[in-house]
């Protein structure tokens, strides 16, 4: 493997071999595997889950990680192209990229979405101006439209809960937040729901629909693998019968980048915040799934949280398994 | 081992154990021992010599560890329970510190006092409120009482230097300091010096007494091991005989968590700050011991620091070997 | 080897011997020459390259390090001698230093140039008020006058490039930033190139001279070895005939540690910024080198930076390399 950068760029037995490769390194540990091996890990944005499960998971496969953020070089990073360095940054990331990639068997890139033209981030031109420059595998740790390591460990979380892939219903749900954030992992979330073949109900307030190329891609997604997407704004409609919540506060697509158009799209929907009620119709044993971090009584109510619905510990742990897997397959011998 | 809280929690053979692991493993390394094996360490309050040499014992048993403090979440970990999470931090503790744990074999915590209420800092409810969170072995990297990883480290000091237990005098000295520091390197060094079985005073000015539980507990160790634990408020009838002068400052405890109640009884507290002269009636070959960061010329004056009687960076050397001990026998394959 | 400062304390034939060591490790991996060995890595100045590159050795090795800079400590760490610390830092380097390095096996130091004085800068006084405090082997990862892992790094690019030692003519030119910076690039930079036996030219405006003592350096290792030491401020005079122009800012000499007379002497020399017109009269295959990071359109254009002259990532990594030799000759099993 030389990109880990979206599901979508894998065929179903090879999201199915990291899957089971994953569950293997948990039961049987080869701490010989990647012997001698580096990943760099440079971080455009902050990050606690996968700025520690990545060097867990190389620390545990008997290599090493590096971690590089801006703050590290002489006054932050130039990511702007073309431009006359007079300002503060001392350093481009024409330069950084490459260097920090150079000292590496493989890179992880975390770089948020600028979110302030919809167009550039579903495009990701921020992120593969930075990937473009690197020799090595990559892998993204999280960029504009895109977190394939959640997306991964969230998958192995539906597989270890043994929910259904065909006939699993999965309520991909927003969810309150004072700020406005990005689409990376609603979108991709979606994505691997859909790709799993289960049916998926995006449940969003008006405004916050995600972008038609999303919705596109993940319909095929599930019309390939027997599953279907849909999308309401009405909850009590979208949770009936479901397996899981997952549930995540993002930026309205109808104002993106525009501060108070989004806030005012978002303002009155406080009571956009899981809550034992909201499974009223779901099935008894409906789990409660998050990425991280998360805001407790504003996104979701501390007894669900910690109730016995809440997967979120369980789903955090297979970020580490599920990296664990990417990087042998791409460090390992067999790579 | 699966917790390492307090020297209290463990017997005397368990602790002469762990002193001979530590000087084994620095004679003869073990490079293979912890291979694939990660320590999580998750700093609440700074660290210098702690960061450090958990990392490189790690590292010296073949192993490996990560980092985390609160800084890495976006805008910090919330640590107050039952809130709603509508301020800056994004990330609650009852989340981020189970993640942590969840991906080592074992975690160490540091979280200082909060030095509000005595009643609360003696009971460790902060400390045990992440402990609690946790399935996994884990280590105390200093809480509000104690910091056992600095007691087995000075205890091991001891021996180095061949400081009779059972007739060793052993003065702990509050010291003058511009803030208020602080119970745990005092109550845990006060129990670690009794444990020994060794005759401590605790030299410490009106108003520094500390806690009767802490006292007691001290004296209950001591009776047990043939030693002693006296007060005062005399440097010339403390310092008397004595083979050790432990110095170190500490919250008043008159005006515990009262800032200016504290600054009133520290104020003209200066000449607390050890100097040649304290050494007058003290053996000849008096070792003068501080756990670090120390502040020279308010703590402990320059000759004293820079003079044969200080051990300090003995002391703190020894702080890896310690944990290496305590790792060894928390993960290794006797575990 | 127990010290690695300078370039100059090294015999030819252990520079040659370095230099086939790090293309040997590039070529075949040895990921346990280092098992369970220590660098500790402590960061007094900034860095990107130096902190990755030294890690990514380490665990290429099969050992691993840690990172310390100042403010890791409790309000960052004293430098200052004989101070009474009743300000904000709580601990002096004089501890710091031993401590972090009685952790490792071998300690790794950045302190950029204080750039008050420069007799205090030439004679490396903060910094060797470090290195006295230190009983294991210790590495220069930047000085106030020194860069000995750059220089060896830039030496290996120069032999991997096929650039002649005799007779290859090296162009060591200063080049406009707003600010003043350290001279140890360019001073340990010139010594690299005259020790290598290379025709040097130091091409830069006036009042901006490296010291005589650098000066007097090169000369006798150009003289030694086969090559020569020029100095001009003459662009088309020095760039005749190059195989390589090393660019680099540095403070004016004339006015050093005076802000205002260095800035009244750089003022109007942006044109000070390398371009392709600059090699009118060089060679057609002439190399642009940089030791990053580098302001792109003020210290060198982005058509040379982006152009197939600019060989600074292939420096950057050399870094890695080099420091992996360093590393093998002090802590491997022939050390």
């Amino acid at each position: 493997m030389k990109i880990f950068n979206d599901l979508a760029d894998f065929a179903n037995d090879e999201i199915n071999a990291l899957l089971q490769l994953a569950n293997r390194l948990d039961r049987h540990p080869e701490p010989e595997a990647l012997r001698g091996k580096v990943l760099s890990l440079l971080f455009m944005s902050p990050s606690l889950r996968t700025l520690a499960s990545f060097q867990a998971a190389m620390i545990r496969l008997g290599g090493g990680s590096f971690v590089i953020s801006p703050e590290m070089s002489i006054h932050g990073l130039e990511t702007r192209p073309g431009i006359v360095m007079d300002g503060a940054a001392a350093e481009h990331i024409r330069e950084a990229v490459p260097v920090i990639a150079s000292y590496g068997d493989a890179i992880g890139i975390r770089a948020f979405a600028e979110r302030k033209s919809l167009a550039a981030d579903m495009a990701e031109t921020d992120f593969f101006a930075m990937t473009d420059l690197i020799d090595t595998p990559w892998i993204n740790m999280e960029s504009a439209m895109n977190h394939p390591c959640q997306n991964l460990a969230d998958w192995k979380t539906l597989d270890d809960l043994q929910v259904p892939a065909n006939g699993g219903k999965f309520v991909l749900s927003w969810a309150y937040h004072s700020k406005a954030l990005p689409l990376a992992v609603p979108a991709s979330t979606l994505y691997m729901a859909a790709r799993r073949g289960m049916d998926v109900t995006v449940l969003r307030p008006d405004g916050f629909a995600l972008p038609d190329a999303i919705m596109d891609k993940a319909r095929q997604a599930a019309a390939a693998n027997g599953g279907s997407v849909l999308e309401s704004t009405d909850r009590v409609e979208a949770m009936q019968g479901a397996h899981i919540i997952y549930a995540k506060s993002w930026s309205s697509t109808a104002a993106y980048g525009d501060k108070l158009g989004d806030l005012a799209l978002r303002n009155e929907l406080e009571h956009w915040c899981v809550d034992e009620p909201w499974f009223g119709n779901a099935r008894e044993d409906c789990r409660f799934m998050h990425c991280l971090p998360v805001r407790r009584g504003v996104v979701v109510s501390e007894p669900v949280l910690d109730g016995p619905r809440s997967v979120v510990i369980h789903e955090a742990r297979n970020r580490m398994l599920a990296q664990m897997a990417v990087l042998y397959q791409m460090l390992g011998a067999g790579a």
